[in-house]
Parts: C-alpha cells; structure tokens; sequence
C-alpha cells in the first residue's frame, strides 16, 4: 500500500527551449493548472552549444511564465533528469506530445527514467493547436531563411531571434 | 494568471475494464502516487452488454484497489466524461498508452475533451511492461479458446472470466 | 510523354459527411483553390443506415460549399469510386489525413485506386486545425451523449444533428 | 545454454485467408526458402461466416501452394494458435506486416503468443509489392462493387470471387 | 466566397535530389498529369556540401524531365520555399510520402509553410512502388558499398554516382 | 517451384553492438533456437569512430553468446550486409524491431537488401521487454551523466562502460 502523499506535487518540465515556442507556453500553463508547482528546466549540456545561451533562454522563458502563475518557476540542469527531481524531490516529468516520432523516443525516456528511478512518473499532455506541432530547431530555420516566426514564439523571443541572426552573420 | 489552486487534485482513470488487467493496475497505481485522489469510473454504456456486468466490474476492480491506496475509489458512469468530472470538480483524465493505434484515438478524445470543457486535461502513462499491452478484449478472446490468462489479469479476475464463460456455454 | 492537358482538372472530394464538419469544410474550401472545380461526392451505400439520409447531407452540404465558390458542387454516388470518377472524366480524387491511422488505410485506397485506373490520383490534404481532426462519428457519438458539437460542425448542422437526436429517441 | 536442435524446423502460416492474395502467396514463397517445411493453417472461427467456406479456401490455397514447394502444405485450425503449434511440435509462426497498423496488432500478439507458450517464436517478414499491401476484405469489398481484382489475387481466385458474388446476390 | 480562378496551376515539387531516383520520377510523371505545369525546384542549402553539385542535379534531372512532360521544368531556389512560390506566382507545393516518419516531418512542414503564406497548399502523392521507398541517400551509400542501385535510379544516374565515387576515393 | 533445400540456415544477426544490450542478446538467445546457426556480425563502419572498437566489442558478445549455444558465432564484416551473407551462403538477416522508428528504417532496409540480393531475406523478432526498448546509444548517454545501466546490459558491460568514460574524460 502507498503511503499517504504529505508533501506538495512538484512538477519538472525540462528541455531546450532555444526558443520557448508558443507550443512550450501551451504546456507550462496547462501543467501549471494540474500541478500544485511546476518547475521549467533547461537542461544544460555541457558540449553542445546552443543558439540562445542558457541565461538568454532562462530571460526569456521568465518573462513568459511570469504571466502564467507564480507557482511556476525557471531553472537549469546539468546531468542525469533524475537526479535532477530527486535532489528536489520532485516525482513528476511533464513531456509534450506533438506528432508520432516524438512519441517513439519519448517513450524510450520515460520507460529509462522509470527504470533509473522507480519513484519518477512521466506524465504526457497533448499538444492542442496546429501551430503547437512547430519544434524550436524548425522555428530557427525558418527566421535564418527569413521567415515571420511570429505565428510559433512570443513577441520578445521574435525580436532576439532577429537579433541573434543580426549577430551570426 | 491562473488562480491559486486550493481543492485537491482529484484524476479520473475512465475505461470498461472489462476486466480489469495487469496494466489496468500499474496504470492506477502510478497515478495514485502522483495525484491527491484517483477514481476508477466504469463507463456504463446504455446500449452496449459487456462481458461482466458493471456490478460484477466494479466488484473486481474494488477487490484490487483496496490494496493499492485509500485515496483510490471505484466509481461508475454514464453520459459525458467531461461531465462527470465537472459535477465531481475533478479536472484531470489519466489515460495509459499501450501502442501506436491508441495514440492516435487517445489525441482524438483528449483534443475533444478540452474543446468540451477548457479547464479540463488529459494527461497520459505509458504501460511499461510488455504484457501492459495486452487489452481487456484480447484476454477474453484467448480464454474463449482455453488459454492461460493469469499473466495478464490478478488472480481472482481468471476464476471470474473462467466462470463466466462456462455459463456463457 | 504525356499528351497536352486540355480538359479542365476536376477533383472528387469523396466521403460519407454524416455529417460535414468543419474539418471537411477546409478540405473543400482549399481543393477549391487549387483545383478548377471540385465534386463533393457522398458514398450511398446500399447496405448501410446512415445517421442522416443522403439527402439529407445533400442538402447541409449544398448550404456549405454555397459560400466557399460556384465551383464546388455537391452529388452523391454508389459503385466503385473511381468508376465515378471515369464516367465524369475526373482524375483527381481529393482526400484530408488527419492523425496516423487514416494515414494507414488511405494508403491502401489510394493504391488500390490507383491499380485499377492508372490515369486517376490521389491527392492528399493535410488538417490544419486541431479540431479538424475530430470525426463525424465522434460527432455524432457526443451529440448523442448531451455534448455541445458546436466548434466541430457548422451552424445548421448543430441544429439538424440536435433534431435527428430527439427523433430517434 | 539451448539444447542441440534436431528436429526439423516447422514454420505455421496462420491466416483467414478468405480469399488468398499475390501477398499471402508473396510471404508463403519467401517462408519456404527459409524454413524447411510450411504449413498455411486457415483459422476456422466457430462463429464467424466468411465470404469463402473454409474448404473453399483451402482448396484455391492448395492449387496456389502446390506451384511453391511440396514442403508447403495447407490445414485449418480452431482455438489457440499456440496450442495447433504445439500439438505439430512446430515452434515458429509467420507473419507478414504490411503497413503500420498492422504493425500494432501483430505485435500484441506476438506478445500474448510468447506469453503463453515460451518456447514459440513469431517472425515477420514484410510485404514487398505496394500490391501486398492489399487486404482480403478490401479486394472483396472492390469485387462486390464490379472491380478488377486480377492484380491483386490469383486467376482461380478471381473466378472463384465473381462466382461467389453471382450466387450472394 | 473564393475569387475565380484565372492563372495557369502551376506546382511545385522541391527537394534536394542528390541524385534523383524512379520514386522522384514517379511523383513528378504523376503530378504532371494533373497539373497545368511543374517545376523541379533543387533546394541549394548554402551551408551544405552535397553528394553532387546541384548544376550536377540539375543536368541529370533535365535529362529525365525531358522525357516526362514538356510542362515540367527544372530549377534551384535559396531561402523559403513559400517565398519562391510567391516570386514565381505559384501556389501548390507537391511532396511524396513514403513510409510513416516521413509522415511526420512532412506535416510538420506543411503546417509551417500554410502559416507563413495562407494561400499556398501542399499536396501529398503517395509512393506506389517498394523500391520508390529508397530514399536518396541509402542509394549513395549502398553505391560506396560497392552495391549496384540500377534498380533505383535512372541508368544516367547511375554512371553518374559511380564516377563520384572514384572521384572521391 | 523451389528446389529442395540441403543446407544448413544459417542467420546473420548485424548492427552495431556499441555495447551489447540485454535486448540484443534477447534476441540472439530467440534466433538462435529457430535457425540452425546465428552469427552476430558487427559492421566495422571505416569511417565511423565507436564508443568501444570492434575487437572490444567482439570480446563483450563472445562472453555473451558462449552463455547462449554452441551454434551462435561472432563476426565482424565492412561493406555490404548482402554482399557478406553471400560470402558465407547464409540466406536470412535476422532484425529486432523495437518501436515505431524503427520499423520505418527497418523496412526500408529490408527491401533494400531484397533488391540487393533476391535470395536474401530478413526477419523480424519483436523485443519482448519493455527494457529492450533501450538503445545502445540512450545506454552510453545516460552511463556518461552518471547513471546506472545495469538493467539494460550485462554486468561485463556494465564495467566495461564505465572503464571506457574514465578514459575518455
């Protein structure tokens, strides 16, 4: 039998968010509305460099869920997810679910963190709108090409989009 | 800004269980261990005999979450989900993913659901062992036909479909 | 090398609209943009009770596509799709994916039409909207169930499913 | 560590089979260049009426497997699977997969297979011929409409359908 | 209401053909045969060294359009693909499916390009062959193998690979 | 009609093996007691730098496969998958598929190869567990953040991991 639940749910989403997308803020503020706090968790890796850093990402997405709830916060991490909830204990992932690849690999992570940590559940919410589906690498695609992303990201993640490339040349 | 959550957060799993299975159970448990309360409600569809009566469902289900949780209860219904959840004030739906085919019917009735109330979600497990795959309508097809179901049911689900086919007979 | 194109494109928009919803309604209104003119055409099978009678989604689906373009006309047919096609020189059968599932059977039909007359296409369409990828049998099955089907079906139809519900009762 | 393999490795090809398709043909031809000997096993549901009767389909499954190989035999089976293997000593069932949603059942049965009888194997192998990807009940359905299924089943069968369809009507 | 249609349908079939193999000669006989004209449009990905040069792509597919259509046309593009559409007062864009993961990113390009430019469609035409499931690059590497791709290619392409491929060495 | 077949089936069993799962050696252990041999061969990519050398490798599936049967051989082959079993006069590939990606690549492979080399066929195996869904790539992943893999590979591997991170940093 499980014992009685004493302490809040904390919720983690991590991911990249480079940018936060409108599909991201869809998430957060559903998650927000289930969970009793929802942490939003850029996963830092350490190799790979981005095309926003990690404390331009974490600016933006302050700004965004700022609006959203105070119940939600902005971090990052480095290392293994589940450590990451553990050392907060936290025990829930949230993941959005946009079309059938994703499910696939998603699946195979939430099948490992459960594994690593038994006590960790990942829970999935759907994606709701067409525009949700749009990932931030095709987002980033479109604007070097020239494309309006103002459809798929905030006002603000526009402009230092715009700004970044401005930079890149 | 959403408002400051102050009711418990109570998750409905709805489905036949007809009859309950293996990954019936470990989707029940893993929710029990992340929200306040989670209800079992049986769908009691008008038109449609099932295998088991509601009663007889119900009987095995509570059988099998009394080991569970307290905080787990068994429950039916008939008409809308989302309407029964709205006259309980629930506001989460769990559903367990198996495989493919579900997914895409299970993003159909999700997207429907919020349409039908907004402030209602739709969060998914994924079933993590293999024999979590297995349907309630398979295991009835392979008892039918005399096979061993115990891998797939509890224990005290086997003698109840093994009795109900032999006064099907 | 294929002879001059000289005939104007007619594409066939085939389907059981039982009944149109707004899903099917972006189909026709961008087939309509892309094609010279576009047949809605409604399958009247022999054998099989619809929830509304042919002509009656005739007569929903005239008042639809009235406002989409004079070049959308609505007829019904029975037999072998692309023997319609054939006795109305059509070559372009139209059809809207939404989630995977479709994906897997209209493949299966675009190629069985395809083998038996090698001059007829199918063309597919993508739903656009979230609530596009809601059935008319999911339609239907709420309605029935007391839901509000307003954001899937056009206006006359919520009213003509809402009679045909309390006829049937 | 397995024991030595000194029987003969039998392959079941279990199917409705109502009627044979090129694709079935397709897989039975490929099984008995891999297996040494295979048998095509026509499930005989007890309650289900079939287009064909079952000694119907076995004898347009005979004439077709008589130009394969003599190690290819035709039999007709009712209950488990499982259980008609085990009774030939037979340790191998085939499957052919043609598209996705295929895919997802075979799999749960696949499973289920290996839960109740460890020592049996399912193996797939996939359909090569967009024409393989035809099912059974669509080439009927086209028939009945006045298709031309010869690309899709053998000549025998061809004539055997329109017969079949002549004396339904 | 739609405006009436005066301009010739002209379609657009992009893609990277690096090199063109029968399944883009498939997709482009057939899309021919329903469109007024199609133009062949060699995406050149500036930062992107490809297996041929694209005035390589282009020659090899000159010479296979020749025989298609004298409607069909061949010609590269940089940037956004829905902005050399609008520059060419084009409005359909044509992708081929193939097998299921194509499915997704294609959708997900479609959703993309229908928000950037709301009067642009895609259509999707289906890949009737097995050997039109190749894609371009398991042909460049099953050649560097020492494999022989003729089924897959036209015979032009085929010298054409092997000597970049000596070349290389 | 087929000739009498007089050989042995042998199977070969590619892929990677950087490093060897539990869902490999499921695998192994299923083919090994269908078919008369298996040889596991690993695909020395010239190009391609691993986590583990071939030779290491190697060494990790022969401590494996001796556990397996007498009849299951280690192998390592460059170039052709088909152009190595025609080497060997072995006629089957043995593939495990795992999820929904997979059998995308897996199929288009799979005809490939019958392309390729006519006589040649592949079959599939379902993984059986839900821990066979992990990949050898997600298993050096989460091994290089700290976690603990031993429930995806055998304990030599496990080690051998974590000898080979030490290395490398």
């Amino acid at each position: 039998m499980l014992p009685f639940r004493l302490i809040m749910a904390e919720a983690v989403f991590p991911g990249s968010f480079d940018p936060v997308t409108h599909g991201h803020i869809d998430i957060i503020t559903r998650a927000a509305s289930i969970f009793d706090s929802v942490t939003v968790a850029i996963l830092n890796h350490p190799d790979k460099v981005g095309f926003f850093t990690v404390p331009e990402r974490m600016a933006m997405l302050e700004e965004q869920v700022r609006e959203i709830s105070p119940h939600v916060r902005v971090d990052c991490f480095s290392g293994l997810l589940v450590d990451y909830l553990a050392a907060r204990k936290a025990r829930v992932i949230i993941r959005g679910l946009r079309a059938i690849s994703d499910y696939d690999y998603e699946v195979q992570m939430a099948l490992m963190n459960k594994s690593l940590r038994e006590d960790i559940e990942t829970v999935f919410l759907v994606a709701r709108e067409a525009n949700s589906f749009i990932s931030s690498s095709i987002v980033r695609q479109v604007a070097t090409l020239g494309g309006d992303i103002s459809k798929f990201v905030p006002k603000n993640v526009v402009q230092a989009v715009l700004n970044k490339i401005a930079v890149k040349k």
